[in-house]
């Protein structure tokens, strides 16, 4: 008799945002005459870039004939988009990273969730706290977490490193030391991120002791501020220890067109074992490539005419940044983040949970957000609401809010 | 110190393709002048049918349209597509498949891969050899395999189900019984199928013994012969025992674009766990759906032009399998394969081995297969071709061969 995989069941509830889609499910259906603005799951609503656009019919013009077409994509992606993605990404931030270090996949969260599988499950991990739920459940799908406490909301064999306003959202080293750290900077949820000289020491930690750095910079184009690195390997030493994962869903809004990498420098080894070499064999085993098409898309990007576009795009979103923040400063709120990135920490009001907090802005102001305690324990008492709405929407958003 | 998954370290080589395409790579790079037709990776060659790139055309229009902007898709894939697989692929065949039992994907082999993930690392699986690679090589990752023996080329805890010309290549049930069996009919690599009738037999040789049967339908689309099933649920029981995959990359070319399915009954349990939620607990954990540009592509596939034009292409393929089967005849070759499925595949002439052969036909005619035994030890003294060429091609390369 076969046996399913037995991890699968010590998973509490169900994942984060289709709770929430649930409960805003339960509340528009009774309440059919609510106009409700959705600042929770953070997809973007502004319309692809036309240099994109145009890229991707020309792609798909390519596809429908016969001296154009194009089969199954090279096992790392295509090298016109790996090229651009080094260039641009890395030579320009004077980060020696090649072409052939760079796996495109289909976006972020599927590596975010199958990066783990290269490691030995007795490893631990180390996540912030709160944090993206994506690496603790992918590690708990994988038997590498424990038991859960309900009580607690931990995994027992999970390292927690707490990011609250008391420690400025900077997460500490951890008394114990873990094997995998997580790090995913600027920071989702909180919108925070550190300084470059703080994630230099994260780099030496981590090459210190042994661990490897699995480090998300999926918001790396919202950065605004000059003492920030765009990506870990402007740190000295993070060849030996730092895995990258880079999403095209929030620089150019492909949450729909679905386009990520992942960076294994070749440098990264276990003993004689190269995890680059591990990650091209999973790759060429359970994977086919992104689409020909987006791919293509995903070189206009890097086009002159494509990187003005997405200025201005990302512009526009932290334009809704500073109009969330100031609002709910203006309201009396408590507010972090929204400075390096698309979304705004908020310290719930009268002592309020993150659930509460949730469901008062959802029946009084029809405002959709995100609770803090749905990113982890540390995330209670907090909300976060992102700046991707549009602009009339966010700024709607916050005249309900301030008049609660 | 981190530790890598050393499962990793126990797979033999590389993936198949990769190494032919270095072979052909410096076989080309020697011979500059030589002409090579590749007929052996399944890709297609095809250009991508008319409705099908107004589909997309119409999609990336969408997506540069604020109004009709889509971001991250549903979890389980588009209801408009889910509904068009469910009515054409399942309601059209007498089969009880409801759309909310179909997870979209972005293609097969990520789902091939993926699968065993929601199993036991204790189950034994089951394979037919010779066998589609990523079956296997998925399970050594997970560590469900037991060690390998290089000179049997065979995984001591992997039940190898051998299909040859001395069984008419019809697997039987095994002395000892699995928990999993990955049945890929029409098969690749060896090009034959068996009857409906046959399959109940497996369907009720897995409900009786407790076995789940992952059923790789891939090829469905060749399917000439009447009493050939196209999907696993036209037999009676097989929701409480199958999960079956699907691909678009063979019926319509999409090798390039990347979209597939899963089909797992809501009916499928182990106990009282359902399969369907662990499956959809994985794809909202580690998957953000298929573009949405190539879910439209997907759904043209059902529009009546689309069903036309295919039809058409899958004829295309099939002529060419019908010229290299009777091309290989006239050779005297002893060939099978061909008549449900676009591979031919043929047993080496004057005891050759596979990779003999390979080297034979590569530098002899400059003509590009794959090596039977790549796909396993039962495959030795075999040879796969593929009916995805040109018909120019196809024609060519029989030429070619026949003056060997």
């Amino acid at each position: 008799m076969f046996k399913v995989n037995d991890n699968y069941q010590k998973l509490p509830g169900s994942y984060l945002f289709s709770t929430i889609a649930k409960k805003v499910n339960t509340y528009s259906t009774a309440n059919p005459d609510k106009s409700i603005i959705r600042l929770g799951i953070g997809d973007v609503t502004q319309p692809i870039a036309p240099s994109i656009i145009a890229a991707m019919h020309n792609a798909v013009d390519e596809m429908g004939n016969a001296a154009t077409f194009r089969g199954y994509a090279p096992d790392l992606g295509y090298e016109f988009l790996r090229s651009a993605i080094a260039k641009n990404d890395y030579a320009a931030r004077c980060c020696d990273i090649s072409a052939d270090e760079i796996f495109v996949s289909d976006g972020a969260k599927s590596d975010s969730g199958n990066i783990q599988e290269i490691f030995s499950v007795d490893n631990k991990i180390a996540v912030c706290d709160p944090v993206y739920p994506v690496y603790v459940d992918s590690n708990v799908m994988a038997g590498r977490t424990g038991t859960y406490d309900p009580k607690t909301e931990m995994w027992s064999d999970v390292i927690y490193m707490p990011c609250t306003m008391e420690n400025n959202f900077v997460p500490e080293f951890p008394k114990e030391t873990p094997d995998i750290i997580y790090l995913c900077l600027p920071n989702n949820p909180t919108g925070t991120t550190i300084t470059k000289s703080q994630l230099q020491e994260w780099v030496d930690y981590a090459n210190k002791n042994g661990a490897v750095i699995i480090y998300d910079a999926a918001y790396e184009a919202y950065i605004s501020e000059d003492d920030v690195a765009h990506s870990i390997y402007e740190c000295e030493g993070a060849k030996t220890c730092a895995i990258e994962l880079r999403s095209f869903s929030k620089n150019a809004g492909f949450t729909g067109v679905r386009l990520g990498f992942t960076v294994v420098p070749k440098e990264l080894k276990c003993g004689d074992v190269s995890l680059h070499a591990m990650w091209a064999r999973r790759h060429g085993t359970k994977f086919n490539g992104a689409p020909y098409i987006v791919q293509r898309a995903g070189e206009a990007v890097y086009s002159d005419a494509g990187k003005a576009e997405l200025k201005q795009q990302v512009a526009y979103y932290m334009n809704n940044a500073k109009t969330i923040k100031e609002g709910l400063k203006d309201a009396g709120y408590t507010v972090f983040g929204g400075v390096n990135a698309p979304y705004i920490w908020l310290k719930t009001p009268d002592q309020m949970t993150s659930w509460e907090f949730f469901d008062y802005l959802l029946e009084n102001a029809n405002v959709v957000g995100t609770p803090g305690s749905g990113f982890g324990p540390s995330g209670e008492g907090y909300f976060r609401l992102t700046a991707f709405g549009s602009y009339e929407n966010t700024v709607a958003a916050l005249e309900r809010i301030k008049k609660l």
